[in-house]
């Protein structure tokens, strides 16, 4: 399926009404099945969905590891896509210990100050490394991954998060109606190709809200760079667990929110 | 709780880094529980909450009027802030249906082809209504919009829904660091002050996705515009639904998606 359609519209502009045509993001239903059970129902692009599957099931610590996940199958209904992940013997019973954990279950019988401690999902601290980039590759890496925005060149509907390195330049990109499934399905293609976050750069097209900053730690990226501005609780979090959040980086310009220490520029007298 | 915060960064630019200072918007975990029990967790801003509480109520569909809610309270916690709702007597068991019903829940023991099924909830179609607006006119409301965002403009990271209408103008503005709950926001600020979304516009400064048309036409708006672009299932929706579906609206230029009837505009031979 094609993540993309077309459509008429009327547009409007200082030189009166056009009839013209637009390319509109397709955005589908997509159910996370584990071993026969909806986990979750997701609206997301219709692309990368095996990605999708394994990016999410690691984002969510459903699975530790890929090789936790025996086989992902997908069957498309005229409703939306089911994505169906069977978990390796023995990790069904995990599931259903983090089901009953996992914040904002429907009728699951919590009461309000249970759920918001199951919110706050612990977070590890990044191990030491030797990441240092310098102010020009951050804008490279940044024009990279504006560059790489097919959908979203497309539609002007859809985020994008890359992964880059010093030695390979943007190593994958992937993009998706909604910023936290275009992060999951980026985990989810370096985990296919063998690897994780570390040693690299995550970018985003989008703004920095916590959620974005706990999949960025669990994929072990030592920095995570944004278009636009990060929460306060997404700072705080990038600061607990040694992340290097930048933001607002557009051009040459950019904001070193915590772990300055990564990034190689003169006159930064602090660290904040 | 003032909805943002500051916090010192290293700001880099082609001049060099020194140190500056950001407002942060706060983003807050916020149980909504009904009658005891938690319906869902979500990451919000900590502002204009009992709005959110009731709008939320009424855009997921537990309750059909504001006057099915008994009482709201809120209850502060280190972990977050926790909405406890009580509906009126007899609403519970509907609640509990409804709970069934729900798509995504977590461990609901649904197969995937049902929980897809009960994502695709039924629209209705909203009633006729004589609105009808200029290009000037949405301009200018697009402005007051921008005009109005608070937070946006000391954070760069929060989102707003505004209610428009000929006779008065920006009726009412609801920022929140989600764009979802912006508009639950904005719906329940509506209900407070005792009327709906019909006779005006809703306005968006975000993306349109499908759930903010289904909050549009259960809020009886007959038109939503928005700064950025629509996905395809959105557009499909407010065409079912009878909704005016405007997008990509900046300065005098804006695209009209749907049910072009209710622009005055000179030149438009269509109605897409």
């Amino acid at each position: 399926m094609r993540p993309w359609t077309t459509s008429q519209v009327q547009s409007l502009g200082p030189d009166g009404a056009a009839p013209d045509i637009r390319r509109l993001a397709e955005e589908v239903p997509v159910a996370l099945c584990y071993d026969g059970t909806t986990h979750a129902v997701m609206l997301a692009s219709p692309a990368d969905l095996d990605d999708f599957a394994l990016g999410f099931s690691l984002t969510e610590g459903i699975v530790a590891r890929p090789d936790q996940i025996a086989r992902i199958e997908r069957a498309d209904h005229d409703e939306g896509i089911e994505l169906r992940i069977w978990l390796a013997p023995g990790l069904g019973a995990r599931l259903a210990g983090r089901r009953r954990r996992m914040a904002g279950p429907v009728g699951c019988g919590l009461c309000g100050v249970e759920s918001l401690a199951e919110a706050s999902r612990p977070l590890p601290v990044l191990p030491p490394d030797g990441l240092c980039l310098t102010p020009p590759e951050i804008a490279g890496a940044m024009t990279a991954l504006s560059l790489g925005q097919e959908l979203h060149g497309a539609t002007r509907a859809a985020h994008a998060a890359g992964f880059w390195t010093r030695a390979e330049g943007l190593v994958a990109l992937c993009e998706d109606v909604g910023r936290h499934n275009a992060l999951d399905k980026l985990v989810g293609r370096l985990a296919r190709m063998g690897r994780d976050a570390s040693g690299g750069a995550i970018l985003l097209t989008s703004r920095v809200s916590i959620e974005l900053v706990q999949k960025a730690v669990l994929a072990r990226a030592p920095a995570l760079i944004a278009v636009s501005a990060p929460t306060a609780r997404a700072v705080a979090a990038a600061d607990a667990a040694e992340l290097t959040l930048i933001a607002r980086a557009r051009g040459p310009s950019f904001d070193i929110h915590t772990h300055a220490r990564r990034i190689a520029a003169e006159e930064m007298p602090h660290d904040p």
